[in-house]
């Protein structure tokens, strides 16, 4: 096992090799101050445009700003309401509007400062404003570091489905201020982790075994201890990526989504509203570790392991009590936009660090996942 | 010169070279009713949703949509209200919602039967439905054919700028039937002829002599003529695309833009009321020609050449007694969106099928054609 070779301070790289859209992922405590010198210095936007909230926008929106305008970068920032809410047409129409009133032209960036909801909008309508300008991701969650700032998905809410309505977009630059990690909930920060333990689950048993041994430091908030989380997650997600960016049908990115097929059912029927999606996905996960113990594909023990980890984070590992019914839960599982053909398709563990797709489970079985999961 | 080599209901096949976003343009009189049977046997899609208006939906929707059933494709026709509102937010949003409600899923298709509005609306949805899913046009116009089927461009409108809001998503397969243009109307026709006569001025002066010769026969709609007229627009078109498919600062799509600087203008300024696209785009060749006449770049006597087989189409190569003023024409022409920094751009030609970009054309003087430009 390698040890985490970051001290606070030092910046990290983590390139993301995409052909003619690769880019670089810097990480860094104490990076917000730097970066627009280093905006200025690699790219010649004509202006900026930073896109934050009015919960971020407060805390980091002014060095941000203060940044930038001494690099000499002209631009202004805008800011949503928080929340899920600005993934909506609406506000996507609004945000458009700002980019024609700031005059943005093709040699314009939109910077996206804040978690995912921020980095979703702000990564389509980059994606779609005079089709297609740049932009830079300022990811200030733990959750946005470790997954939106790799892979290029950017997305809106349609009434019909969550992320219903977006595009492949990769930024040119992520810049990973792990200061900004200082101010998240804990609640916030934990279910962020959720997505770190699952890189170990899927890919690395290695990292798992540190995380393990690191949990502690981490939700400390060890500056050092986030710093090689976040970079690890990063590296296994960008290669990843690389090896299949669009989500091809039968490519790798699938695995990705292990534990995501019970968590989005979860968060789907629970109107998004009582869990964080890092919290459905550490539930997403145990019940898959489930149906692959229960399929003879994993040992339980590993499972259990897996569990308790996700436990020791603080996470859920249970429905709560005032969930829907198993069959209801089961019955949104067929409408994740992964379904194809009415067939339902797990990520399942074959051990500890190794995933792949099953297409062949029964819906009967998933079904009876849902009908066993404890509730407390 | 090469001959026309087609008679009507011969096939012939425009190869789109784009690597793996590679696809085939299939031009033939009466191919709309054997396209389900093609679909078919070339791709393999779970559902399809051909999108239309109520205007091209009675005219040929019927035989789309038995042409598939027969081949059992299953999918519904959609009919959007006629012009260019179709391609407002609020009927792309609605769009979305259809599609939804059809259950298409990642490995559906949308179908765009119709003119550029059409074409560009679903493409776009398209594009963006779960983060892209097929695509297949059946351009029903002459200026569809020639332009909206090669080239990946899609868009809808923003109240601050027309294709404000769009992507590149190329098509699976174009199919162009050429019988469509029987019931087009002439203004319609000869608007089509326009951007037919650019491809000629901007890459292939032996084409351009062709279409001289030949254009009595596309005016009568000689059916070998056009599918011939349109083929090489095709090419023409997919050759520079294949160049520069996302048209990159510095690329040689830019060229495609000939006659378009003014186009643009004069379109925006007369709110898209008065002028057809390829009417506007008439006007803005011939403004190109003295612009680049003016500036010692091209012989008048070419320029006037162009102009003359304009003219001849029944094209406009004037201004309108009515249309806004100089000054404000002027204006428009820096909103354009292929204005940067402030700088306008015009492609302008050096000789018959030979075209550059033109970065240093002074303010003034492109002041000075439209206070020039005769009236009437």
């Amino acid at each position: 096992m390698t040890t985490p070779q970051s001290t606070p301070g030092a910046s990290q790289i983590v390139p993301v090799e995409l052909g003619a859209r690769s880019y670089q992922i810097r990480i860094q405590a104490g990076l917000l101050p730097l970066l627009g010198q280093d905006l200025a210095a690699r790219f010649k936007f004509s202006r900026v445009l930073v896109v934050s909230d009015q919960h971020i926008g407060p805390l980091h929106g002014g060095t941000l700003a203060t940044s930038l305008h001494r690099a000499g970068v002209p631009g202004e920032i805008f800011l949503l309401p928080p929340g899920e809410g600005a993934k909506s047409w609406e506000v996507c129409g609004s945000l458009y509007g700002v980019c024609f009133q700031q005059g943005l032209d093709r040699g314009s960036a939109l910077i996206a400062l804040g978690g995912g909801v921020i980095g979703d909008l702000t990564g389509f309508v980059a994606a779609t404003y005079m089709r297609g300008i740049d932009f830079v991701q300022v990811p200030t969650t733990l959750l946005a570091m470790v997954d939106a700032s790799v892979g290029g998905k950017t997305a809106i809410d349609h009434p019909q489905s969550k992320n219903g309505i977006g595009a492949f977009h990769q930024p040119r630059a992520v810049y990973i201020d792990t200061d900004a990690l200082g101010t998240l909930p804990a609640r916030e920060l934990r279910a962020g982790l959720a997505e770190v333990l699952k890189y170990g689950v899927l890919e690395d048993a290695a990292f798992f075994e540190w995380l393990e041994a690191n949990l502690a430091k981490l939700l400390a908030r060890d500056g050092a201890a986030l710093a090689y989380a976040i970079r690890r997650s990063c590296e296994i997600k960008a290669a990843i990526v690389g090896q299949d960016e669009r989500e091809s049908e039968g490519g790798r990115r699938a695995l990705l989504n292990y534990g995501h097929t019970f968590a989005h059912a979860l968060e789907s029927c629970t109107n998004y509203q009582s869990y964080l999606h890092g919290e459905a996905v550490a539930v997403g996960m145990v019940l898959a570790g489930q149906l692959a113990a229960r399929r003879g594909l994993w040992s339980k023990a590993e499972a259990e392991r897996v569990e308790a980890l996700i436990s020791k984070a603080g996470l859920p590992v249970k429905l709560r009590k005032d969930d829907p019914p198993p069959e209801d839960l089961h019955a949104a599982t067929f409408r994740d936009k992964k379904t194809r053909g009415g067939k339902l398709r797990f990520v399942l563990a074959t051990r500890l660090g190794a995933t792949e797709v099953f297409k062949d489970v029964p819906a009967d079985e998933a079904l009876k996942v849902w009908q066993d999961a404890p509730r407390g």
